[in-house]
């Protein structure tokens, strides 16, 4: 996962990145960085505040930025990338992946190419470059329509800015009007933060393009095939952000309600993992009148510290604390999106239980993930695949919880055909990948 | 305000106290301090993380440590500070004020005492040094018998660890035992989360000592009249901290239920300003059968950046953010603990009415603040003290709201008398004061 | 200017390196960068001792470095460049120019290829990749043989470390035995200094390939045409460096003599201007009778500091200052290797005379520059070319000295041919270029 | 040993102190702080560039500055010393010792006095307190006419700034007038550096007020007994400073003339210890007619490195190195002011035999030190005190010299009294103590 910005004609582009980035920090914590202007860039390890001070800022009214998670690449290859072709100078940040980089990258090595980054960012360079065309442009289009991938990308040229979805629309990108300029981001909360009007959602499959004197110029390189990650819905995106027009909050709100919809438990208190687990719990509660409590208090210092880190078990317990007021003597159903670790659940659970509650109910607002993702998203971090009932008893017994409820497939497609978005990949909870 | 820890006899007095210190990060994040064993110190400006690095480590098994608000002093004078006497070397680490410190600061001057800062805090270690004992218990005992003020303290002696109360217990302090050891903290939370047992509430009017092969020693030095803060329940305390047994987050809950009690308001969403309002919204929402919607959301990463602070306004909305799809169209009553500034409710009601919300009620779960604190809050930084009821009508229209509710005195009183707490004082409302 | 480092088969690479270019810090003090083993790497602007940090270290036991001074690329382009390419992973530092750069750019990036950076050591990779050969080693050799270029460079491949000097060996380059292993540098007394044994000085238009379990092997693969840059032992180079088997020191002192020879001007004291014309005020003084004096203090403190640099006047005069005890009422022969820029021996000209010298001589023991460096050197930042004695006149009387000598072409080659040297470059001297 | 500076009534004082203190770094690389205008301060270890930064100037037109070396007090005990007294805030910076600090600390404390740090400097404000007079100024004449100690002082009260010497002056201290204002330093080159005119050795046994609208006050508090540290002149002090208008480079050679004098010894070369042994270097080769060569190099990039300093040895061979070009076959002297740790010097030895020179006379132009300093040099670094020739004899063996020369204390004696000096300390050679 990976967050991307870009900035056209706009005062100040550096301070204008800095801010999309942290009102999308959430998409990657490990590094940032920003190009402005004549390519000159500024880089880091750690997070936006940290990385692009006040110090390093850059004179321009144009640039681009990341903040990155952490998929591919060691840490010290971090977006943009930049690179001098005879097409022009070129800058590039990338969310997403290349389904056959590999390949790829040795066809380019092959012919003599060199890369000096491990990243798939730089295949999407060399394709450019080596584009059967003179412009820029329609480089850029050769290059989309020969890459078979899950991409958002932004992309500062010496002539343009452009974004450009892939054709499934896998990954998020937004743009919108910033007085004379445009400000392009991963999610449209961001731009709206930041007082964008007109805020339009990319359409897959095309490129549009920002060049002085114009209205965007949008070019469909590929036919439009939506298969937006559900996941975005579900975990990544921020509550307040919105895709196809709707809201994330209310999606994770519905499934939520869809959960109780399949199980029809009731207890004493919904309690909700802070704070990711919010917006769920609050439709499980509203659906099922079972009232949601304040059980798990989250500290928002933690996480950053230097000292702390011994182990999981300790840092977890540091990072939240239980309401014994609230739990002791309860039936207790805490909800949360996911489970990446079984180790954190587990660690929470215990929690909940020492601090004296009767009877604990986890409450998955997903479906259990049975496929690996290959489209951006770190798979390798979920300790493992659950692909049968009888792992989630296993996980049930391990987490130490008296019932664990997962959404089921059918029930997650449901929420996502009645919300009205145009169509989501699902890849990762059903096998059914779209490239 | 402020948050002070102390350790005894506990390996890696260091990194507990650190550990101390990050679970009452919320009480100061202005400065932060330690000392370790034989008087060795590390201080600076900013959060814990930032100050307490592991390169600094200083090994020891007893100290004491500071977290700072602002409230007195200029930042260079940051806590705990030491000084060499006749009775040997001692470092003070305090959360509180003392009333008539001028007077005394001019007393121990005129008799050629000299003051290395401006804080409180070494008019305590001149009391300690000129008292007329030869021993250092003694002596604190004198001191604290002279001082009238609001105080909570640890104490780094040679040859002991002590912490104290002033009589009224305005300030919080616990102690807990760990392994061979004690830890001392501001708030049980702290003790809770590192893995404390036998956790206890220091007597207001009493210096509890800690020696090598003892139990605590508890000494009395003047007679208990408890007179706890009142705003450490409604604003200050994390919320799964406790005083007198009592849980926060529940004193919230209840004085969010009163506030419903006194105004019968209902609507079509109560929305919680995050995250101080959770605890009030969540008893105001249960009580009245408004639902609870997770209207404002908060942006965890902003708030510590370099170049952002164009003004307060673009802060704020960089910070909170609206959720339109929840808002449109709605009748909403927003919850907060108290208005600090009129300024940034101001924002957060343009906010929500732009998200499209319908009528907007703010409603306030303490009462208007009236008189200023002279026991360590910083009351000077609310915009207005609200003494009537034509300022509260006034307030209304600068913030924009359709209606503003406060609770009376009255009911805030109620809600503690019924809660089990011994005796509060509530002197910025009701111009009562203890001392 | 630039100093490069390699490391084969040694403890502790990444700290041998440190050490190494802590030696030719000199060499560059703009930028530094240091890549070890599995091509990890560090880099930053500033000096060694800030960049290469402890906290930073990579363990390994081969590795590469570079120190920068400034003449190509931005500041962020800083070496060792690292690139995958089908032949391997290769990472190279290098010390001067490609003549012919931007034709070698555009043949590259004609047939598709991209560049990171503006960095002429990327297009000796691209060379390196292209190369008609699948061996790594025949495919630098087939590199080399095609750049016509000025060059020191060391490069560390996934199998072998390699060192390669071009056919006029117009920048330095040695290596030495350390251990088991092997240490290179571009000056030998950061060899002898780190403790090497059988330091040997590369033969231009050679290759040295340091594998595992061999002794070096080196490849011829170009004629040798000696043309070393005799601005190295004029200026660049550390006063305990040899080339040639002959010391810069000495030469420096031979200058200064030789400088006597041609004027035969006597005084009160020689006065070096410190650093640099220290050696040559030796050598003019011992063969001229004018006693040397310590007319000029250079404080050391100065030049790295924040504050300061308001103008140039004012920060040479905080650099160095005069000693009017031993200047007053004397005639001065006052001595330094070249006049980078007017400005500044015209400060250093006052100040001599407000401390009370009654007759200035300025002596330079090389001759005027009258044409541009394209190996490596930054004639740029001289203020200007000065190419006839009508330009001399005029610089004597802007610097504001009473005399100006200038030793002459003739005698500068004298004393080269004299010392043993093979053949140097004199091109901005006399014109006449190698490449 | 310690620097310090004022500054009076001059814009921009943050910075002004910032060059002064750069001037002087020489006398202390530990530590630096500064005070400046309302008592706000910026302190911390290491040198004044890292220190005294651009980001934390401070606004201004008065202060006082301070470097430290290392004598008394931990490094979190840095000046200047800031108190509140019943008489005015006052800042101290002092360079010396008070000879019976303990007693004073203890008889202050037994009145109840407290003190912050274990530095003397707290001393003298004590007494500045408990003086009985209203007036600042009385109570700072009480004061020093009271304190038996050797200090040179800069004082910045609410009221004016005073500078102050004890009545042997055994410190330096100096000040200058510059625009309408004033600026005191240790040393004289800081202030002819920074461009003050009428500079004036302050008269020891007298305090000299900086107040607005006056001419310095100049208040005599005791007799004055000139007994001035011989070892400024030696080693400490910049060769471009001067007292009693006596240059110390020209003392340094005045020093190297007499031990030529007193042992008649030539050689092929006098190679002096850079950078301390230069001037005496120059007295003894151009008395005794042996050419003064370049023999030992300095690399000035080293002393702060993290790194390398694995043990002694290795650091010294970073930091200089032997040019066998010079030394190959040659008999040497070997000249230096002093020998403080004999470690060092037979590494030195050792090199320069390694190099080839064929015999090596160590020459140290001042007597073996045989007494310790009670007035504010570290002799504690000094590895052994020399009270014998025996012991002389030995040290010769331990450093691998075949020849050690000293100073005889009559000789060193004889080139104070001619040189116009008017009374010196040299207890350290000959136990004759001033206080």
């Amino acid at each position: 996962m990976c967050g991307i910005a870009g900035v056209w004609n706009v005062d100040e582009a550096y301070n204008v990145i800095h801010d999309v980035l942290l009102s999308i920090q959430h998409r990657g914590q490990q590094a940032a960085g920003v190009v402005v202007n004549g390519f000159y860039g500024v880089k880091g390890e750690g997070l936006v505040e940290n990385v692009l001070t006040d110090e390093k800022f850059i004179p321009g009214n144009k640039g681009i930025g990341h903040v990155r998670y952490s998929t591919y690449g060691s840490l010290d290859e971090i977006q943009p990338l930049t690179a001098h072709t005879l097409k022009g100078r070129i800058s590039v940040a990338h969310n997403g992946n290349i389904v056959d980089a590999d390949e790829k990258r040795k066809f380019i090595m092959e012919s003599g190419g060199i890369f000096s980054t491990t990243l798939d960012t730089e295949v999407i360079i060399h394709y450019f470059s080596i584009a059967p065309y003179e412009s820029p442009k329609e480089s850029l289009q050769w290059a989309f329509s020969r890459i078979k991938a899950a991409y958002s990308l932004v992309i500062l040229h010496d002539s343009f800015l452009a974004a450009a979805r892939d054709q499934f629309g896998i990954r998020p990108l937004f743009y919108g009007k910033f007085h004379d300029g445009y400000i392009i981001a991963s999610e449209d909360c961001a731009l709206r933060t930041i007082g964008c009007e007109e805020i339009t959602e990319i359409d897959p499959g095309t490129i549009v393009f920002f060049t002085d004197n114009k209205d965007p110029e949008v070019v469909r390189f590929a036919k439009r095939t939506d298969r937006f990650c559900s996941f975005e819905f579900v975990y990544f995106a921020r509550p307040d952000s919105n895709f196809y027009g709707v809201n994330t909050h209310e999606v994770r709100k519905m499934l939520g309600m869809k959960l109780y919809e399949e199980y029809g438990l009731k207890a004493d208190a919904v309690v909700p993992v802070l704070d990711s687990g919010f917006s769920g719990a609050l439709g499980y509660s509203q659906v099922s009148g079972t009232p949601l409590e304040y059980g798990l208090i989250r500290n928002h210092y933690i996480g950053r510290s230097f000292i702390m880190p011994k182990n999981r078990q300790e840092i977890v317990r540091r990072k939240l604390s239980p309401l014994s007021s609230v739990l002791n003597g309860k039936e207790v159903i805490l909800i949360d999106d996911s489970i990446v670790r079984g180790t954190t659940m587990k660690i929470i659970v215990d929690m909940i239980r020492e601090a004296g509650a009767r009877k604990i109910t986890v409450g998955i607002h997903s479906p259990p993930v049975i496929g690996s993702c290959n489209y951006g998203i770190d798979t390798s971090r979920r300790s493992e695949l659950i692909a049968s009932n009888h792992e989630i008893e296993r996980l049930k017994e391990y987490i130490g919880a008296d019932e664990l409820m997962y959404l089921s497939v059918k029930g997650y497609r449901e929420v996502f055909e009645k919300s009205g978005v145009r169509g989501v990949c699902m890849g990762c909870f059903d096998l059914n990948y779209p490239i």
